[in-house]
Parts: structure tokens; C-alpha cells; sequence
């Protein structure tokens, strides 16, 4: 269970790498946001498989469909359900992964919870499952985008011990993260990490990275103390990613060797706003977005699955060695950014709807409240404060 | 809102740190359960401050009563209530805080989310909420303790740039935690750890740290796929304790620099259980407990609270300093641990009783499952297979 | 928002009457139990329209497609999503419903909800909705038939001013009340009811009726104290379906004329097992199941959709009158008692679950665990108690 | 588990008839609003026993302390702690009760869920655990009289066979309610009720009641479909509530016996606002409020512990018989109103803020926007439209 995320725009996703289909319904939806097949399709195009040799040979198109929820082109308020069928499926690859536990994998997790799973491919525990949180995700930045202007970047900040140096994110855009195969914004990096991956592949292996999130005109006050803050939500998000096993926001593990008065963010008025002058706190104090930018990283660990034989241990309690066949990414973080940004818009809009709750965008009256959003929304010429 | 964490055992915290009291109501736990003041108390002492030179010179007991949802000494399914009454305000020490915004704290973002705030200490972001937290932690603790014999084991990992060494848990003991003022069990890192703090609080200033946490005998398949993964749910929890900027799990970071070839872990089975050989995934694969320990890492800030005078801004736009009066704890790191174990076995019980619901341990064929579950529990002389 | 229900055994349900489709997904529900899609279109050709002249004329196979979370024939633990594509509308039945708000019907209130509304049809309020229900419902039927040989039997008990006598419940089968064009199990009864519902027809009038739902070998111990009371979830099961107005469990309205002496149910032990000579209650005491069997009644207005004119407003605020074109039933409880059952059946499981979990049906030890809690499982021959 | 009731404006009861204390927890209130201890305890001296001749001997105080959540007089948007100790206990009233289950009471369940039980009085089962949700629903209460000027009356409508006729609404006022001690507004039928309640009381036994619920200016929109309608939430919120054992809205049972062309209510408009003739939805169409009053009515059970001696079963299996001794109130439905009403201001505020998110009331912006709220609200000179 737990399929569900978030308590008033809330996603359910659905669906197994080898089933039928994969999909999702969105509840909780403002009424009349502008929603298309098509922009839900521009997202699921920059997380789908089959884009060049660093990510998985197999090939789908991902195309998706929405069932409900959307009339005459704008959302009304009631479930919008998303499907997307599932087409390139090489289900003979999987003998062995019947037969033997995927090292690194979540096959004997799956066995030990649930006494019986869909061997083919990793069924539940599969990255066809983001498909579901990709295409709500996408809903989420719409709303996010007309209620404030929100705007999500996301970008590869290291493969293997290649690092990316930072990027001055006042100038960085989506066209240049995403013409990069490996979606790292330098242009050496890129092609250092190129290489890496493509090596790791060749050796039947392969290879875990970073990822950076930066998220720029956030609405101020959102996140839910005590339970439900901000950092503790997008933690929760990013970590149910499959293969992330580490977050920090701001500053964050640099920020267990600082002084406070040098982590410690000063705070400015200016034109009855308030600044803060560094920004270590990456956006959010005491769980309350302060308007400051989003700022956070993300771990990602190797992928399980590689085709270099390793010992494991069978079904039947026998112990053996598994080389695993089928079609993997030698490094999943190279598709990850599309999946951060969504968890991320995810989150954000159910904090402001719970901070803020505005039904019906069509009307005269919210119309002129978003306006007032937007204006009150800190302009900021210098983003360039980032820790 | 959202001060309730857990599904089906879920605690709800309550309090501010100058009102009457602070409390919790524990709802969902099992019948049956033996608890006592004392055993709540015990935990309670690990937390509270006065303790010494390197925490808060605010003291108070930190006095606990139960309620209800205990009779005979035993709970009877229904709410458990806690109440510690606050004594040692000092509210005059907070004249300053009303007017002025200190910097890297909350209070700025309590005044944007709800046009208002009780000023006096830290209100609802105080680490005095964490009080409720702790009590019901210790219900869980003894709940797992029973129904699968689960230890938890937390430490400080460093303070500012001195490290801990990596302990060998498998002779670790919190006596050996606990016999250090600043909750590190090596005794030369502890020492220095010392002396660091005491700088950072003679120059009106202060530290941040990092926290270890390890759990033995962690029952087999917790964790539900996708959103309420294990890791996701750790994740969540660690963030939501006040200063936590940063949490990762098993190798984490470090994973994101490895091959699949070395960071799998691979797998035995030995006597009708599987093991592995090693534990980069820190006990959960797929979001799912696999039985081996679980191992994370948390990064927490230096204290918002300094003495140091801090540019900063005030409730009508005014800019100006701040040199912040009041009793802080110079180093938050060392007073998290008993607070990282209360959260970590909140989620742990949480995800048992979704696993595996028992709700009268009481009963003749509720003893034999629990023993039938002691028993398949891995028996582990060698826990010593940290990352 | 809200279309999900169930803590555990968690339904989503999606789609408007004019839309692609319809369809559910379901959450929770544990592994291993054997599910078809015959199964589920066994249930949904209850519910389906086009039965009969007593029944909307609307024409559809409501032909169910099961795209994920059953794997050779049986649950994997996994969501479960079920798709119906809509067929048989006819959109122009609908250009007066778009201007003028039909009286007694949700339109208007969903206009001042959401501003704006699919006004082809009911949309989300459209009794198609709840096929996603049964769907559900079908599940949890199977499960709870699994997990304790639970029983679910519902007819329509009055038609306007026709009521049905009080049947024998020892001797009821769904056959017998299937077997009625009205789903009420008196012949004769059976015939006044059709005649009053086919007045009301010609007449371009509907009308309203009760249906009575009986529940035999319902688990003990079910309904979780204070606000998950069983009563409770019942209540709000049965008025979440549409045009349902009234609900009593046992005597219900009949036990506010009762003194104490009388109601209560008398209690005796047999075999070490607690009976009660009477069913005052209704299967439920505290909110929980006592283990005899659940009776309650609900009420259910006439469909608003109506072609005799009517007064009524238009979305501009003008004053009118509208005569509904478009194919309805002229009785809605006719179709209620597949849905009564589906959402009582919702209800029993989930509070099963949040009871006694059991994932894993095809292990041994589940397997055992089953055959004692039917055994357990009061047999009853003489289940004629019903008040 | 589950003493907790409500999405986002959320409350959590806690405590026993017989422990120290009962209270709760309300968390999501918006800050700004004013409270008081005054006006809880105003509230809860509507509901204290020892009121009169027809409620329980049981004389307390019930004097309840605020712990948290309120700051210089106003809710500060942090969880509100309510506190009220139990003094005038008993406990060796119950020697019989701990050996013999009550019939009609829950005392069988409890032992049969929990394995165990307090059995000094009801436990979690009885009256007393009301208390939190008075104290919750007064400040639910509030809220709503500031941002939609709602107003609740609630009656005894019917003990035993004793009805009292429909009262005018428009001029009926709580005083008149309160001024009768079975708070039935007609001053025959209140003497006849409280006759049929002092004789059943001096033959040892108990009697039921219903109590009708009519709530005026109701805010428009408030429902959540499909699951969580306004009728829906009524519903679980009034069988929540110990002794119900029906709910009806509108015409309830009343119109499973009408025709649709008689049921519809007629809608007009007039002053850019839609109206309805008459009332036969009781205000909610579709789950949603449409701005008309809410009346809704309730069936109470009598009262299960009664000093007649009754057949019965004890602990071990063994059977034999119960007078139970004891301090009862001969006629639950007489102390059900302030409780009825609560339920019911819970189920609005929560739905109001799904709907309409406000945080802050302080500030002027949310200021301008309630008074428009107000004045949005229909002015209702003729509220005699009952059905």
C-alpha cells in the first residue's frame, strides 16, 4: 500500500514494467487549470528510456492518455487519470531474475514482504512506476507556475567521482541541462561523465551520480510543522525515488562543520520584503519556505542490475552466481532530473493548497488574488546566491 | 497542522516551549503492551537539558504523567496521553527575540505563515517539542523490543571538523554513549569534540554536528512500496527533528561515487534465512528492511541562537543587529540522539503494524507469534558488517 | 479531492459519465489472493444499466480491463487498477442540462464549487462513478469470503409506498432477489413495485425507495474506536453513494422509541463463544462487531433528473423551467444493492486489516492462521435473529 | 486507534471515564482567531452530568485548561491542548461490570478487540471521551461564526414515544432550548419527556431519543466528492457518537417514499444568488452544500447500563445475571445536542478549509475577504422553509 502521496493534490500511482500498463490519478486538482496531453507528453519524453547509449536500450514511447478530470482543456476539480501502456516488454529476458536474487535489488524485499512477486523485470519496484509520478508532477508545475511563477531546474552534478562545478543558476536554463546526454550543464563534465557511464557498461557494470534541484520564485510559508516540514517532505519525496539514498538541503552535511555565525543566513528588508543575504538554509527555516530559492541534493546509488556475475542466493535458499541479462541503465541518475523536479512540484503544491486553498482559478476574484501572488512573489534579478 | 506522524501507531505532539506544557497522545498502539512512567522518564532524562557544560543551562525535569490508555500497567489500545509541565521560563530573556528575526531561525517564517507567533523562546519550532516526540518513541522502543527484540544505538559521529572514528558496533553499548558529555563514544574525538563546543560558546557562537544511528534486529519487510518506502519514511522523520539538514542511508553519498560491482551486497543463505555479505543498501532494498542492521547518517546545524551580534531585520521592515540573550544550546547534534532513536522506532512501529498487525499481546496464540518472530529474527554474532 | 477510501484497503476511484472511461485503484489489499476479471464483471453486470424497463435505457457492457497488481492469477500486493471505457452516450441529450440546473440535482452545487463543470451528464457525480466501487468492492468481497466465509446480501426493501415484508434471512439467497426486475425478493411485493416505478415513468416522474443490507459471518472484533466506530464508516459508506439520505443500523430510528430493558440485547456463552438472543444493535456494540450479523437500512430519494418541467435558475441567474431530456432511472434503489454491498464490503475489509494484518495468503503459516479464524468464526444455523 | 477526525482542521480525543484526565488535541486551526477557557467552558457545561433529575448523579466540574496553542488570547496556528480532570469517580460501583458484560454495551467488544480492558465504567466507550470533542467544536464553532456567521441549534425532537412537534425555526433560540431539562423547545412535550424519563429511571431502565440538528448560514461548496461529501461526513460524525444508531438528512427516510417532481426542491434567482423553494436536500445536493440550511436528525439508542437485572455472560464463558449499579443517565439523547453540534462544526470547519484555505485572520487582506464572505452569505429573513 502507500501509493498515495500528498493530502490534498495527491498522486496515486499504479502499475508493473511488465503489466498492461502504468499510471496515475491526481485528486485534490484546482478547477480550471489549462492541462494538456501534450505538455504532460514533454515531460515523459525527457524521462523515457531509448534516448542514446547511456540509458537502456529498450525503447517506448511512453505515450499518454488522460482518462478524466479534464473538460474543454482546463482541469475541473474531480480525479485526472493518466495511462500509459506498456510496449517494449522482453519478458524472456527475466528467466534468471525468477530464478535468482538480484544483489542490490528489491526481488527478495518483494519476496520476504509479499511471499510472491512479479519476477518479470522489477514489476512494482520498477522506473516505470515514476511514469505515474512524472505526468502528475507535470500538473503540479503548471499549477505551480501560474499561482507563482515557479520555475524547477534540475541537472547531474556528478557520476562517479566526475563532478560537475557549480553552475551560476542565474543563467542556467532547461535547453542546456537537457542537451547534454548525461544532463550536466559543463560541457567537460558532460562529456567526462560520458565516458564513465559508457566504460561502466562495457564492463557489464555500472556507475552512481548526483543530482542537483534548484527551485526559483517558491511561495513563502509553505511546509507543515512539525511533522510535515518542508526539508522533511522533500526528503520523504526524493528518497522514495528508487536507488536515492541521500538528501541535503541548503548547506546541509557541510553544514555539521560550520559555526552558526557563519551558517546562520542575515536576514534584510527591503521594499516590505525580507532577503536573506547567503542562502546555507537552501529556502526553508524551521520547515517554512522563507521565498529564498529551493536548494537540495540527491544520492543515487549505482544501478542493481548488471550483466558482471555476482554471488547471490536463489528462492529455494540455494546459493549460486547471477549474471543478469535484459536492458539497463548503466547510471540512473542520468534520468532522474525529470523525476526530482516532479517529486519536488509534488510536494510544493500540496503545502500551498495547504497553506493556501483556491478552488477555482476561472473566477474574477482568484484571478486577481493569483496576480497579487505573482506580484508579491520576489522578483529576483540575482539568484545567484546559492551556498 | 500535520503535528501527527505515523498511520496506524501515530503520535500527535503538542506544546510550545513558554506555554503551560508540552505533550503527546499516542494512538494506535497495540494492547497488552507492559509500560511505566519510569521507562518513559528514562528516556526523557536523555533529552533534557541542564545536563552540562555543553548544553543549555536551562534546567528542568522534564517530569512526565501518563493520562490514559494504560491500566494495570499494561496499555488497553486506546490513547496514550503524555504531559511534561514547562518550569524554568525565562521569558524577560526574550525581549529582544519579539522585535528582531534571528537569523537561520524560524521565526521570521512562522510570522509569514501565520501572520503571528507566540515570541517567547523558539514557541512550536522550540526544541522542547521534541519532548512528545521522545515519550512516544519510548513506547515504541518497548513495543519492538518485544515483538522482534530490535536495539537501537545512536552517537554523535562529529562536531564541526572532529570525527568520530567509526565505532565497532557490534561491542558498542549506550552506556559507553551515554558516559560522554557529548554523546561520542570514542574518548579522544569525545574530548576534543568537547573543547570545541566550549570555544564555539565562549565566543558567543556555536557548532553543528553529525549523528550516526544504528538498529539491530530490525524486523524483516517494513517498509510499503512506493511513497512510505523505509528509506523515505527514515528520511522524512530525521528531517523533521529541528537543525536536520541532511540525512543518507547505508553508503549514501558515498554510493553515488561507486560501481554496482562493489556497492551491491551480495547475497547468502544460510540456515532457511538470507544474508549479506555486506551492507552498503543500510538494511533496506527497494524501500523494504532486509534484516540486516539499518544504518544512516544525519547532518544537523549549528544553532540558530548566538549570542554574536547578527545583522538582521525586524517585524516593520527595519533593518538593525541582534545579539541574541537567552540559554542555547551551543551544539544541538548532542542532545539529538535519544530524539534520532524515538523517530527512527516511531516509523519502525508504524510500518511493523502495516506489516503485521497484533493487536492483544496478551493472548496465549499472540505470545507464540511473537516468539515464532524472535526466533526467525537472524540470530547475529557478527553485526560488525558496517559500511 | 477525496475520492480515495479505506485507511489500508485503500479505493481511488476516477472518471465522469462523458469522459473515455471510468475506473478505480485499489490500494492495500494484501497479497495472494486469487482475482479475475470475471470475477469483477460478474459484479458489474449488476449494476449495469440497460436491465430492464425499469432501468435507464442507457445501454453499456461496462466491460472491466485489469492493467496492474495481479500477476497467474492472484494479487501481488501491488495497486490494482480497473478501466471501464464509457460507450453508449449520446452528449446531445444534454445542451438544456448545460444551461438550466436541474432541480434536486448536484449541479448547481458543483458550478459553485468549481466554477465550472463537465455538463455532459452527471459528470463526476454521474452513478457511473460508482463503478470504480464495485470493482473495488468485488475485491473486498473475495477477501473477506477468504478470510472468514463473510456474506453479503442486499435488496430493495420499499418502493415508494411499497414495502417489501420482512424476509427470512436464514433462507435469502442472491439469486432469489436477483431474480427480480427490482431486486426485491417478494413476488408480490416485486410486482407493486415495478407497476409504481413504471407510473412514475410514464408519468416522466421517478421515485424513491429503501434498500436493506444483512451481513453474516462478519469478524469480531471490527471498527476501530472513537470516529472509525464499524456504525460510522457504514454511515459514511452509504451516504457517499449518490441520492442516499438516510441510514440506521439495527432498530435505528426504532430504538429511540425503545426502553433500555427492551434493546439491549440479551448476551449468552456457547462453546466458549458470546451470543446474543436478539440483534438490537445490529451486529455492532462500541462501534465494534460483536460477531452476528450486520443489518442496517438506507434511504434513497428519487432521481432528480426528471422529465416533467420543473422551476428552476440557469447559470446566468435567470428564472425558467427545464424538462429534462436524456435516459435515467426513473429508481435508483433498484441499482443500489451491488454498490451497498461493495461499499460495505470496503468498509468490513479495511477495518479487517487495521485489526489483524496478514499480507501473505499463500504461506503455510497464513494459511493456518485462515482455517482458525473460520473455525473461530461462529457457526450459525440459526441466523433468523434479525430484528 | 483512530481518535482522530478530520482532515486539516483535525482532532484527536483522548482519556477514560475513570483515569486522571480526558482532553484533546486540535490541530489546523488558523491562527488569529480568539479563544477563551470562558467560552469552551460554556460549552461544556451544556453537556456536564449532574444536571438535573434525567441525567446521571455523577457530579463534575469539568473544568477545562487550555495547554497550548493559544497566545494573548488568540490561536496561534500551533495544535490547542485541552486538559479536563475527572474527579467525581466511582470505581467500586463496578465490581459487577468487571466480571459481567453489559448487555447493549460495548464491554463484550472491547475485550474481544483488545484482549483486556479498564472496566471501571465505559472506559474509552464512555460519555466522558466526548468531552474533547465539545472542547474541539467550540473552537470549530467560533471559527465558523467569524468567517460565515454559521449558527447551530439542536433539540431533543423525540423520547420514547414522545414526539415534539416541529418547531419554528426562525424564531427558535438556544435559550428556549436550554431553558427545558430535556432540552425539547415545546413546553408540553418537555414535560412529558421528562415524565417517561423519571419512570423509566425509577423502574431501573433506561429510554431513547432522537435529536434533530439545523444549522443556518451555512457556507456554499462545503463537501468534498465523492468519499468525503457533506452528508457523508455528517453521517460519520453523528454515528461517531455513542448511542446513534441513525442519521437522516433532508427528508431522509421520508423521501424513499416520494416522487421526484414532489422532492426536488425548486431552485430560483434572486439578487445574483440561487435559492430554493423548499428544503427537502437539507442542504447538500450532490455532497455539497448549497447554501441552505442543514437539518438533519439522529436516532439515540437507551441507555445500555440499567440497574433491571438482565441475562448475560461473564468473562470465563459463564452465564448468568446482571443489575448493573452505577450512576447512568436514564436518557442519552437529553445530554446529545452541545455534543450533536460539535460533531457537526467539526465536519464544516474542516470541509471550509479544504475549500478555502485561510491561515491568518489578523491580517487585512483575509479580513477584507471574510466580510465579503459574509456578506456573500444569503440573508435568510424567511428560514422557515424546514421540510
Amino acid at each position: 500500500m502507500s501509493s498515495s502521496f500528498g493530502k490534498i493534490f495527491s498522486v496515486t500511482t499504479w502499475g508493473e514494467s511488465h503489466g498492461p500498463a502504468v499510471g496515475a490519478v491526481l485528486d485534490g486538482c484546482p478547477a480550471g487549470l489549462p492541462i494538456s496531453e501534450e505538455m504532460i507528453q514533454a515531460e515523459l519524453n525527457r524521462r523515457r528510456p531509448g534516448q542514446g547509449k547511456v540509458t537502456t536500450a529498450r525503447n517506448e514511447k511512453d505515450t499518454v492518455k488522460i482518462l478524466s478530470g479534464v473538460f474543454e482543456g482546463k482541469t475541473t476539480g474531480t480525479p485526472i487519470s493518466f495511462v500509459v501502456m506498456n510496449e517494449d516488454q522482453h519478458s524472456n529476458d527475466y528467466a534468471d531474475i525468477a530464478k535468482w536474487y538480484r544483489p542490490g535489488h528489491a526481488d527478495l524485499c518483494y519476496d520476504l514482504k509479499y511471499g510472491f512477486r512479479d519476477y518479470r523485470g522489477g514489476g512494482r519496484s520498477s522506473a516505470r512506476e515514476t511514469i505515474g509520478r512524472v505526468a502528475a508532477g507535470a500538473v503540479a508545475k503548471a499549477f505551480l507556475k501560474v499561482v507563482a511563477g515557479t520555475e524547477f531546474l534540475s541537472w547531474v552534478a556528478s557520476v562517479g567521482e566526475i563532478d560537475c562545478p557549480k553552475p551560476d543558476v542565474s543563467k542556467l536554463t532547461l535547453e542546456q541541462i537537457e542537451a547534454s546526454p548525461v544532463r550536466c550543464p559543463d560541457e567537460d563534465a558532460s562529456k567526462m561523465m560520458e565516458a564513465t557511464i559508457l566504460e561502466a557498461k562495457s564492463n557489464g557494470d555500472s556507475v552512481g551520480g548526483t543530482v542537483s534541484l534548484y527551485i526559483k520564485n517558491v511561495p513563502v510559508a509553505l511546509g507543515e510543522p512539525v511533522f510535515d516540514r518542508l526539508d522533511a517532505l522533500l526528503a520523504q519525496a526524493m528518497l522514495s525515488i528508487p536507488a536515492c539514498k541521500g538528501f541535503e538541503i541548503g548547506s546541509g552535511f557541510a553544514a555539521a562543520r560550520m559555526r552558526g555565525s557563519i551558517h546562520n543566513d542575515k536576514i534584510y528588508a527591503k521594499d516590505n520584503t525580507y532577503h536573506t543575504c547567503t542562502n546555507n538554509a537552501g529556502g526553508s527555516l524551521g520547515g517554512i519556505s522563507n521565498g529564498e530559492p529551493i536548494y537540495c541534493r540527491m544520492a543515487f546509488k549505482p544501478t542493481a542490475t548488471i550483466s558482471k556475475p555476482q554471488d547471490t542466493a536463489g528462492r529455494g535458499y540455494e546459493n549460486g552466481e547471477l549474471a543478469a541479462k535484459g536492458r539497463h541503465d548503466p547510471c540512473v541518475a542520468v534520468r532522474a532530473p525529470v523525476i526530482v523536479e516532479s517529486m519536488a512540484a509534488l510536494v510544493l503544491a500540496d503545502l500551498y493548497l495547504q497553506q493556501e486553498r483556491n478552488h477555482c482559478l476561472g473566477t474574477e476574484n482568484a484571478k486577481a488574488k493569483i496576480e497579487a501572488l505573482i506580484q508579491n512573489q520576489k522578483t529576483r534579478e540575482a539568484i545567484d546566491k546559492l551556498p
